[in-house]
């Protein structure tokens, strides 16, 4: 008899936009691996489990990935319920796949739970609709960040210039190129950007301005996780706040 | 004084996708104006609220949205709490941005709660990471539903076929549009993909194919709403699936 491994989406930072299905897990839990950037209000959720940090996080050294996925699979054979808990959602630049074939190679079952992803928590952070009635009805989900051994292409960039809302993770080290890459297939300089740091986080900032500005944007940002909304969307938020504020 | 507006993602079907925070504020809530495909259970969750369906669904006639509007703001005079409660994520597909320029421009303070949006739950049921290394770093939401009045470009075609992985709402209407659309830009006819009606309900679905078959693959879904996920990460989890199956 083996355990169940549950690949949960921690959410964006804020304890409470953990889903409800994820609360209860950590409450049934025998163990946790979780990601470094979890919050420790989530952690607390986690009453009876054993916590391991296994020390994934977007930017900098990271544990090795078949280290974590093996882990997983020796824990499912002496636990019920492993829950592995994934900063924003496992399925969305969270190497789920990886883990969940190592424990369907092993025989283990695996579920995953969604989770609020940064790019959503940032737009609630904006109030920017990531779409909007003649302004943008498709939004790409993209990284620059090319791990060691993945395919090096410009998707990423094809689809962030073709796509009339932009989303980017792991935004701040790359700005440079960012900016590059979508000048050249035509996206303008003044095109609105926002960067929100720790996205519904207590330390959460938002930085605004035109994806010219993008590496200026950069420099002042901390050390936390920053998501990169990039579209006219953006802008259409902020005119609203003008507004309001002049009503 | 004015009371306050939450627009609340109300996740993709199953009451515990809904966030805590969002749970929380359903039982705080003085009145709640809900799309009709908002489950009962999480309605039951609004224990003092009164409730009104404002008929909101992704297909078919809509109640008038400037109506809406106008009822957020008249709600909020009276109340100090008042939820709009809309399907999966307020700021993907939700036309959030009409209602919170509404409600600015009347001096209403809005928040926006993320939800979990039906493509989260659909990758999560197929167990499919959207991204996975050397094969997709780059997601596309988008549909080909263009609203009256709306932009009537094909960016959202452009985007889906310049990501690795497209994710396309409202698709059933428009398979054949979806098809020419994508092959014209060279994505190929047997690109995997699958279909997911209901995510997360307890009547969900999943229906898996090549691009070149979803004409019918639309023609064997039911009356639910159902959200497409196309891309080589579809087959790696299937070849995931197949792999345990044979071990």
């Amino acid at each position: 008899m083996s355990g169940v491994v549950y690949l949960v989406g921690a959410g964006p930072g804020a304890a409470d936009l953990l889903t409800v299905r994820g609360a209860r897990l950590l409450g049934e839990a025998d163990v946790v691996l979780h990601d470094k950037l979890v919050s420790p209000e989530v952690l607390a959720l986690a009453t009876k489990a054993k916590l391991y940090n296994v020390g994934k996080r977007a930017n900098g050294p990271s544990v090795d990935q078949r280290f974590i996925s093996r882990l997983l699979v020796r824990m499912a054979a002496r636990h019920a319920v492993v829950v592995r808990l994934k900063g924003g959602d496992p399925n969305l630049f969270g190497r789920a796949n990886e883990e969940i074939a190592a424990c369907r190679g092993a025989g283990v079952p695996v579920v995953v739970v969604p989770g609020i992803s940064a790019g959503f928590a940032a737009a609630a952070t904006l109030a920017a609709s990531l779409t909007a009635r003649g302004v943008s009805r498709s939004v790409a989900f993209v990284t620059p960040a090319s791990a060691r051994g993945g395919a090096d292409n410009l998707h990423w960039a094809d689809a962030a210039a073709a796509a009339d809302t932009a989303v980017i993770y792991m935004a701040a080290l790359h700005a440079q190129r960012i900016v590059e890459q979508l000048r050249t297939r035509g996206v303008p300089a003044d095109r609105p950007v926002a960067l929100i740091e720790n996205a519904s986080s207590r330390d959460e900032r938002v930085l605004r301005g035109a994806l010219g500005d993008l590496p200026a944007l950069v420099a002042e940002l901390g050390e936390g996780p920053a998501v990169m909304i990039v579209g006219e969307v953006v802008a259409e938020a902020r005119a609203i706040f003008a507004d309001a504020n002049a009503a």
